[in-house]
């Protein structure tokens, strides 16, 4: 059913209030990489978390992780590949890699889920996103 | 007309998260050293950003400073003691002391105004704000 | 000695810096909360980043993750417990639970490794480790 | 003695996670910005955080502010517009501006001094920022 995944990239630079005494990135900043990258990403593939609240949604994260394989320090510029997962589940998946120089230094994993505007759990996926996925040739 | 200065004090102590390369607090950290100074302060005398919020409006921060005179590193326990500056404006305006084994770290001060529903600028004081003072002894 | 887990608790209260527009907790923040509760297991059991740099060694972290059941708001006060998972591997585990007025908000993870002054990862555990776990009673 | 004054231009776009609860940004994520434009502008007048390092300087922050005049919301673009103040102290000041579609959003100032490898204040200029300063025209 999937095609191809549909990915984004964005070059960021290490900013020195994101880096600790190690000297090097501080672990949890990573996830405001991962933000940027799907940011990038929705604005690259027209979905938005602006889109969803003009819904009556919100999507909330549910779960992070990140593995590091090599540090960042201040001034490094490196490149965050965001890729959309495609699940049959009312679930938002972005996969992460951050890459510095072509050297893989970490990836991870976000996953969203909807909520209306109760604040309540949607189980089935939003019309607004199942168009979006239909246009994207994810689904039929 | 005014009578001896309402003051706070409330311990902290250094995060590693908060520290840069140069192995101390980065600089831009000492502004949530000054919100948790001033969130005991307002638990302290009894007035809060929820209180206002109750009554309309919101306390926007126009206003930051801070004077540094020495770093702090990880895992320094320090005092911020905030003062409330009596004013006649509709302002909000906090002046910040941290102090490391009774040294003097730096010198903030912070000003907030009063916005309401619209987000428009209240130009006088609110009520509940003059009722504040009045328990406190900081007007008549 | 002890089999029973190594674990701290730690009681903290969300702060106004860290939510966001959802008026809940940044996603990642909740490492800010870890971060402390590592801290306040490191100061209960007597290990700590300065023991482990005295002797030499930095400790990276190397994969986090965290999963969500409930938000947290701003002013929320909420405990964070902190695991020490024992492994045979040159790995300092922490598996962490955070829990407002009784209810699980969110569970976490942490794995950092030992790195020499070289910033080369170090295979075995480190003496100074091996004698804190004796000591804890982890080990024989 | 001093020309025209030294500036630089960035244009960044407002994060989430740098919004807070009242859906604007965070009044201490200023300094933030302020730090990307200080390097914008070390970038392209050719002087950095790292030459001062290798010279064997640390350019500690001893003095920030920022006036607030409006608001800035997640996905805003905005320009940070920053300005070298020539002085003939042994420090290192800078004017910023943030401009929202022409709109002037804040003004800023940091203050930098040197210290040396002892951590200790330097009461004149190092000779490696003289030589920028001539090589800039700002002094003869």
């Amino acid at each position: 059913m999937s095609k191809s995944a549909l990915k984004s990239t964005i070059k960021l630079k290490v900013r020195f209030h994101e880096c600790d005494p190690l000297q090097i990135v501080w672990h949890g900043n990573y996830f405001k990489y991962f933000e940027e990258g799907r940011e990038e990403f929705s604005k690259k593939h027209g979905i938005s978390y602006l889109d969803a609240k003009k819904n009556g949604f919100a999507t909330p994260i549910v779960k992070t992780s990140c593995e590091h394989k090599f540090p960042l320090k201040y001034g490094d510029e490196f490149e965050v590949e965001t890729t959309f997962i495609n699940s049959e589940a009312a679930k938002i998946i972005f996969h992460y890699k951050i890459f510095n120089s072509g050297k893989l230094i970490c990836t991870g994993e976000t996953i969203q889920v909807f909520t209306d505007n109760n604040s309540e759990l949607v189980l089935n996926n939003p019309s607004f996103f199942l168009d979006w996925k239909k246009k994207m040739g994810l689904i039929k």
